[in-house]
């Protein structure tokens, strides 16, 4: 992975005992991924959490200082185990309290007295914080300093990044291309890979083995914010695997 | 969740640049989960970290030290960029070198001349090490402490966790039932469900909403190691699901 100094980065923390216990499998961690891949942010770590406080908030401070954005998906419902916004308030030692702005919006939702103190915790937003709206279902996220913290149901977690996109910083658009190097084993490549990968040190090379009915299947990739680089090593590689391939 | 001090847990270590690019969507977190889940281990955290040494070192460390396990997947190909065993001998302070037992299984594959240099990387094994046997590629895994180094490929993953599932120590199994809301709202059942779940300390208590063409649909899942709490905690969550449905 190359790295550089005014890089935009990021990370991901998932919050939620069932995506831990199996009973959930993400969908969050790979939508996220390519979203911020094709705006130029490098997410360079995700972590996934259990709904116990003292681990969520020491992902958050550990997560907010190391990178240029925080986004978390989960634990923003109505229930007894949503307890993200408490722990993101308690993370950037603030108060957090029914935000008038949040309740308005569940109010687009609810009925003035079906609005229980169970949902009212959805709008319990950590002061300073600015909303996130949701337009599905109306319980906002929000964001304060560089934490963006989102529903785990992915339509709503979608929603709500097409919301934050615009807003974000971009680094360079990270690029990308794949050489198919199909049933080319991968040992008789890498040593040579490895070598064209040290010439070119500005782009990052990778080789992804798959299986297939037929065997593996494997695929080089290249990763570049300089187009000449990456077309300089893409030549070499295909010119590699066209030589072995013959 | 509920947590006691007998507990075996596990933390998930998932390995590779392609992961946080979006390129590749990760199927092996959940694969683990489930599998751990059945055997009575806690999975208590997960994180995806780049192809960069320090990140994987630390991460290593950190995880091994919380955890009565830690599983990795990916970075063991012949590639320049499979770095996870030469990282874990680092965070053991251990050496690392071709390993006798592990060329060998190489050479069920491969002819001896096809073993070049990149083809031993796979068999380069932390010192003190047991290997993983590789049903299907031959390049093996290995565990050394407390730490279980896998593929990434998920049958090969797959093939890796069957060995050595019957060797892990195991908890108690987490016994869990689910009880279905269906269309009922979170919110009419949230306050209540706090109760209950406040009235029942040794049982993990969960809401977790998903979307459907028809609305949300709400599933509230019970989760302990003591049949009888477990039990108890159903009824009551079962009798607000009817009172309210009705």
């Amino acid at each position: 992975m190359s790295t550089d100094s005014d890089a935009v980065t990021a990370a991901v923390l998932v919050i939620g005992d069932e995506i831990l216990s199996g009973r959930t499998k993400d969908k969050n961690i790979g939508t996220i991924a390519d979203y911020l891949t094709a705006i130029g942010i490098d997410l360079r770590e995700v972590r996934i959490v259990p709904d116990v406080a003292e681990a969520i908030v020491e992902a958050v401070n550990q997560l907010r200082a190391r990178h240029t954005y925080l986004f978390t998906t989960g634990g923003i419902g109505p229930t007894h185990d949503d307890i993200t916004a408490d722990c993101v308030a308690e993370a950037f030692g603030v108060g957090i309290d029914v935000d008038p702005r949040a309740r308005a919006m569940l109010l687009e939702r609810h009925k003035p007295e079906d609005l229980n103190a169970a949902r009212l915790r959805m709008a319990r937003i950590p002061d300073g914080a600015a909303l996130i709206p949701n337009p599905i279902s109306k319980a906002p996220g929000f964001h304060i300093g560089n934490v963006f913290v989102m529903a785990g149901v992915p339509a709503i977690m979608q929603a709500m990044l097409d919301q934050i996109g615009p807003g974000l910083a971009r680094g360079a658009a990270m690029l990308s291309e794949t050489i198919e190097a199909r049933g080319l084993p991968e040992g008789t490549y890498a040593g040579r890979l490895g070598e064209i990968a040290g010439r070119h040190p500005g782009v990052s090379v990778g080789s992804y083995p798959s299986m297939t009915q037929t065997g593996f299947q494997n695929r080089i990739v290249v990763r570049s914010k300089d187009a000449a680089a990456l077309g300089a090593a893409r030549a070499e590689i295909e010119a590699l695997v066209a030589e072995l391939s013959a």
